[in-house]
């Protein structure tokens, strides 16, 4: 072990991705969980992963394969010139908490690509804005994911909700996240393979339905700017994905029925699944909603995540020299 | 005849519907071309037409097909029981007007629609707010066009700029205008069969693609929240409706190669065609857009219109006791 030069603990929050109208191009981020990754610079003059905590073995210690240390190295090759006196003998070392569950829909690799490349920049004592963080990020999240989606990246980057307007581009544009909007997420202990909740989506839509689904989306975006929840609630619709993926998911109409009845602006799968989502006014209406899910999925061991949109994204939580 | 007990002439504006990433739920107004309608308030008993100019010949005179009294004749069943007393002998007589071109992608049934209803509604005193007199104008739109949809109807109505969340439930959301945006219009003389314009449209859209366009829509409406023009020329993209109906259109990408090196915002077609449109930033690029797509249509004798977004949608233009 190499003495440390100083030490910098950071999180990135789980995201929503899709958030029912914006499929592949809507995510907004949530307090709790996420990723926690502690890194520490030293000597060492190679990137490397000490300990994984909470994966139950799943992740790989290769930080060549990691997305967490993926996106680190990637960031730290573009810093390479600032440094160039010190840098040959520079290295760090990480050691990643994974505070949230695999395989659930909330964006749990976007979670450690985000704290990678966010650590990484902020050991270095932060030379890089958030934005310029973001393509560091999307490295691992591809590393670990094989596609470059920026819909669980980008939320939990900047925190909020973010439109990607172009994933090639990455063109992200942030949201305005109206007061007392309230973020329900439901994971139950199924597992969903990523490819599962791939192929069950058509290859095609319909332009009719491609059309429509436009319309909320834009009803959607106008309603954040407009503060309109009226109009939020009947922009949070579906016709492309919950129709076929919902076919993964336990008892997803009975589900959905019961939540919107409770008042909920909206309800939907998070992401792939298997979790899901609602969006409501007030944290007893979010509650509430908990309830039912938890009722409804009683056999499924389901954990409850209740916050308010998460406005910080990736963050330092701790920091020693 | 009988003698008007009071006549009033009304103008409805043309429109570009799609917008280039809309498709059928976004659409503009413009300052001109546009229906002006002249209705007189008489005691025949019943609703006729006495001429159509600018037509051709082309539109029905029988009030009960042609979609200005079709849109009327409706919004005056609706308002009989305020009239009941003098109502059984209550009637009028429309002049029509068609001071654009038909079949042009401008919105020329719309205009029709919303002028024959909003004279309608103008001639009784304004019983109903605009909002109250679209779905009249929407069922002489139907009569028309036989399809159902609000992208030019709306923006002609209520000028500006018309997000349709949803045609089936009506839900218009009235967008922001950026100060000075300029629109230019340009027709050539030829025709397109609207059948020919939604034939050539594909059925289906590729899922991935669907989403890019959600990204496209997305960031439109955002740019106009957040007055970004550089965000809208990045907005302003079309990836199912162009590459299949530009086939119709004489010189598309030349046309659009041309527009875009003028630093247009953005370049389409305006509605199903064969009008094409461009946004921009001034008067004067917007006049040199236009002499750009004159030159190179020099031969298909193009009606040019430059105008700032319309705001005022219909409007009375003269009204006499």
């Amino acid at each position: 072990m190499f003495t440390p030069i100083s030490t910098v603990t950071v999180f990135a929050p789980a995201t929503v991705a899709n958030v029912a109208c914006g499929y592949d191009i809507l995510g907004l981020a949530i307090n709790a969980p996420g990723d926690e990754i502690t890194v520490s610079l030293n000597r060492s003059g190679e990137i490397t992963i000490t300990e994984i905590r909470g994966d139950e073995g799943k992740l790989p210690l290769d930080p060549k394969v990691n997305s967490v240390t993926v996106a680190a190295q990637a960031l730290w090759e573009s810093c390479k010139e600032q440094y160039s006196d010190s840098w040959d003998n520079f290295g760090a070392e990480f050691i990643i908490d994974k505070k949230m569950p695999f395989g659930s829909g909330m964006g749990s690799s976007a979670a450690s690509a985000v704290a990678g490349a966010y650590a990484a920049n902020a050991i270095l004592g932060s030379p890089l804005t958030k934005r310029e963080v973001l393509p560091f990020a999307m490295l691992g999240e591809q590393a670990a994911d094989g596609s470059y989606h920026a819909d669980n990246v980008a939320p939990s980057l900047f925190g909020g909700i973010s439109l990607v307007r172009s994933n090639q581009e990455l063109d992200i544009i942030e949201l305005p996240v109206p007061q007392d909007l309230w973020v329900t997420v439901v994971h139950p202990k199924i597992e969903i393979l990523t490819k599962d909740a791939r192929d069950i989506l058509p290859k095609q839509v319909e332009l009719g339905s491609a059309s429509r689904q436009l319309g909320h989306l834009g009803g959607f975006i106008a309603s954040l700017y407009t503060n309109d929840m009226a109009l939020m609630q009947r922009s949070l619709q579906d016709e492309w994905i919950a129709p076929h993926r919902s076919q993964l998911i336990p008892a997803f109409s009975e589900l959905q029925q019961a939540v919107m009845e409770q008042g909920a602006l909206g309800f939907n799968i998070s992401g792939a699944g298997p979790s899901v989502f609602a969006l409501s006014q007030s944290q007893q209406q979010a509650q509430a909603i908990a309830d039912s899910i938890s009722s409804i999925w009683s056999d499924l061991n389901p954990s409850v995540y209740i916050s308010t949109v998460n406005l910080d994204g990736a963050k330092v939580v701790k920091s020693e020299k």
